[in-house]
Formats: structure tokens, sequence, C-alpha cells
């Protein structure tokens, strides 16, 4: 690849260039948040909601953020304008900075990095196989770095020749490590987990679409079994179909015209052609 | 501090001069191991245990170690001889390494790093203040470096007036962040959590302590109330009396006699004196 650059604390730097004190809270203590959007055409998909989100997570996890929101999107610009990556992924993370103890928040470092980034249209027609597992991530709300389950899960999810992992805990369905949950009812409904999950940017604008009534909902485990369809969600994925769970094919085992509908216009909305 | 020394896939290095690529695992998605011993007048304390629960801890995770336990020994050696930190701490860390994809395990980076370190006796006789708090650690037998829910709960220990925090689940007692939980019933028997916790190194060798009954059981949280002593045990910590929980004041508001035979047993096992 040529020479990418990243944004540190708000100075450009040479991406490979770039590294991290090992007594960053990140590295002793798994301590740090992100957020994660796409660049189609040069323009940065829902910027605003992935920016509101990102603030959130740092104050929630108590992180100061040295940059307000204007200069904030000021480091992005000058970042896509020194990378000329017109489709790419933005990565804004956070983490819990050098602590002088290993276990107190020093100064907080915050990264941007961006990566070149292009939809494909097959990943839509193949779907995705999932299995379940039981488990509840920690401070769902959050958007913090833990991925420490869903990692480790790995070799399970491929020994089952899955693609990744559905989470469910005290019999709800929750989401998977990367994405939310969608499934379709026999009565046509498009529902997705309400409680204990990320609130996805990519979710909250299919929550808003029309021609299906589309609701959070509490999904019990066993629903899944009468679901017509499922996909998931996600700023990378945009929506997935889902033609398994379990081992156990959802509908014809092929993306269903609802999710393909889904699709469409989400697309339109986004501004992505294929 | 004078110039110390680090060691990183068993090279040696300046501290200042070891960073950590942002690709990192570790970084991008809290994933690493980690294990923390400390030595004490120039030797290494209980080294087998935590070298075992290393390698244990990294075999869980998918994380291949570079070294053999020779070999690591080795690098340990070599960094305390160029260090020069009779009493110290030893901290081994494995991150998930450079992730070509922000998701799969890279060569994880082993990092072995030395601080000094000094027992103070005074804080075993201040005792310590515990909140309680629901909460189950995600996989709780591994020593990962998530400490996420420890350190947002900071805010909260800290307004209680609290030094740490005692975690329980479906009404069961299992352990503070960095530490293990143990309490005295009326009946002088010495109880520590059973499940759902890591297997602390200093908590092995308490429960092998003679002149009383010591044993791993459940503690519902109500049995909490009726403890006539409590203590926390760590390699950092050795024993701390716990003086009060979750405002209710233990025993007398006292180290206890118990406590303090096991304490001055342990002293005498690790080899330390004040």
């Amino acid at each position: 690849m040529s020479e990418r650059y990243i944004s540190v604390n708000g100075e450009l730097m040479l991406a490979n260039s770039l590294s991290i004190s090992a007594s960053d809270l990140a590295i002793q203590r798994g301590y740090g948040i992100f957020d994660f959007l796409v660049t189609v055409n040069g323009k940065p998909i829902f910027l605003e909601d992935h920016l509101l989100r990102f603030y959130s997570s740092a104050q929630s996890m108590h992180l100061p953020v040295t940059l307000n929101q204007k200069e904030l999107i000021g480091a992005i610009d000058q970042l896509m304008g020194k990378n000329q990556l017109p489709n790419s992924g933005i990565r804004l993370t956070l983490t819990g900075g050098n602590s002088p103890d290993g276990y107190s928040i020093g100064n907080p470092n915050l990264i941007i990095s961006q990566s070149p980034f292009n939809y494909q249209n097959q990943v839509f027609e193949n779907g995705l196989k999932l299995i379940t597992y039981e488990h509840q991530r920690q401070l769902p709300f959050i958007k913090t770095i833990d991925y420490l389950k869903a990692i480790y899960l790995q070799p399970i999810i491929k020994a089952a020749g899955a693609d990744d992992v559905l989470y469910f805990f005290n019999g709800l369905v929750s989401e998977c490590p990367r994405a939310n949950f969608f499934m379709v009812t026999e009565q046509n409904e498009v529902l997705t987990p309400k409680e204990n999950i990320l609130h996805g940017v990519t979710r909250k604008h299919l929550l808003k679409l029309k021609g299906y009534i589309i609701r959070e909902a509490n999904i019990n485990i066993e629903m899944l079994a009468s679901a017509k369809e499922a996909f998931i969600s996600s700023s990378t994925k945009n929506i997935l179909p889902v033609t398994s769970i379990g081992g156990k094919q959802i509908g014809d085992g092929k993306p269903g015209p609802i999710t393909r509908n889904l699709y469409e216009q989400f697309k339109q909305l986004k501004g992505i052609s294929f």
C-alpha cells in the first residue's frame, strides 16, 4: 500500500510510524472506546450519529476527549484530504492513556485511522450462517474496545462452519458481536432486540424505513424457529441476510423479499450503488 | 527514575523506547492476557505457579507464546540482572498482536516489564472498605487484560468512600477485580468462593495454611452479614483485612485474629519481613 496517514491527538503522521506506549490502559487493562464509520465517494456516512455515540461512549467511560466536535470533524477532514481514499472506513479510537499505576485513567490517546473499504454485493446474496451462544456483553450500550469473548469464540464459530455468533442471555436474543440482529415474523413484522444491545447507527436508520412494521421487541430465542427471514446490520455490513441459525435454515435458505426490499431502500438512503 | 529495561519478544530494550503498534489487537479489541508476580530480595515468588497460569491463559485465548518456559525464565532472569530491582513487580503481557483485519489474532507481542515494589505493613492495619456490585466477569478463569468494568466502577467506589468492589452474581459472591475474597464464619471456618473466579496464586497457597479449616465454598451474599472477619488476597496485596462491606462493619471493624494469624504464616512462607 502507499503511505497512509493517521491522526493522533489532532496531529497527522504516517500510519506506520504510529505506536502506543505499552503503559497505555488499552494494553494494560483493555480499556478504551471507539467508533467506526464509512465514507462513500468521499462523504462520511451518518457522521453526526457516529460522533454523538463516540462522545457518549467517552463520557460513559470517564475518558476526556481533547478535541471538541468541530475540531474532531476538522481532523477527519484533514485526514481524508491527505489520504485520498474516497471509499473507506474511518476508525476513531480513544484509549485509556498512559496510566501511572496501570489502573487509573491517564491522558487518553485519540487515534483516527482510515483504510480502503468497498461494499461487496456478493456477500449479500450468499447469506450468513450464525451459531447462538449464551453471553451478555458487559456495558452493552457503550462502544468499548472489548471483543474478548467474540474473538475467543472464533474457533467455535469456524468449527460449526458458521460465519458469526448471535448472543442470547436469560432466553432473550441480543446481538452479534459487531452487528445488530433483525427477524421477520410470520405476520411480516420486522423485529429487532430492544434491550442490552449496542444501539447501532445502521439499526437506527433501518427502524425508520417504510413499507413494513419495523420495531424493537424482546425476542425470545424460541421465536427464531418461526422466523421467515432474518438479517444483521452494521455500518460495514449494511444489511446481510441470515440464512441459518444454529444449524436450522431460515425461510427457504435464501435472502427473503423483505430483507431485499429494506436493503434496496437502505442503499438508496446511504447513497451506495453497485 | 533511572533507565529501566523491558523485554519484548525475548529482546531487551529501554522501557521508555517500547511502544506497540496501534493495530495490535490489545488496542483494537482489548484482546490479551497477562500475569504478575513479585520478587523479594531478588527472588521471584511462586514463579512456577505464575508461569503455569500464564501459559494456560495464552492457550485458552488461542495466543501462541514464542518463548518456551525455559526461555521465558531466562528472559526474566536477564531482565532482573539488567534492572537490579531486588524488590519488584514483574508483569508478563501477551497481546493479540498486529491484526491484518482488526479482528483476527496476529503474532502476539510478549512484553516483560519490571517496576519497583515494596510491601507496606501499614495498609494491613488500616483495613479495606468494599462495596458490592452485581457482575460476572467474562472468562473468569483466564487472566485476560479485561478490567473494563473494574475501572468503569472507580468513580462509584470513590463516591461510596470505599477502596474496592466485591462482585456477586445470581446471589453468589465471587471476587474483587484484582483479588480473591475470603470470609471467616461464626464457626471460625475460612471460606473462599469456589466458582466463576480467577484462581489466584496467593489464594492457592492460603488454602494450604495450617491451624484453621480453610476451604472453597459457595458464598451467598447474605452470608456476608454474619462474617466475623473477611480479607482479600493477591500477589501484591498478600492478605488485606476487609473491615466493612457495603457500609456494614465486619467484626469489630479491625483486622481479626484469624486474618492476622494467616497473614503471619503467609509472610513466613513467602519470605517477607517488615
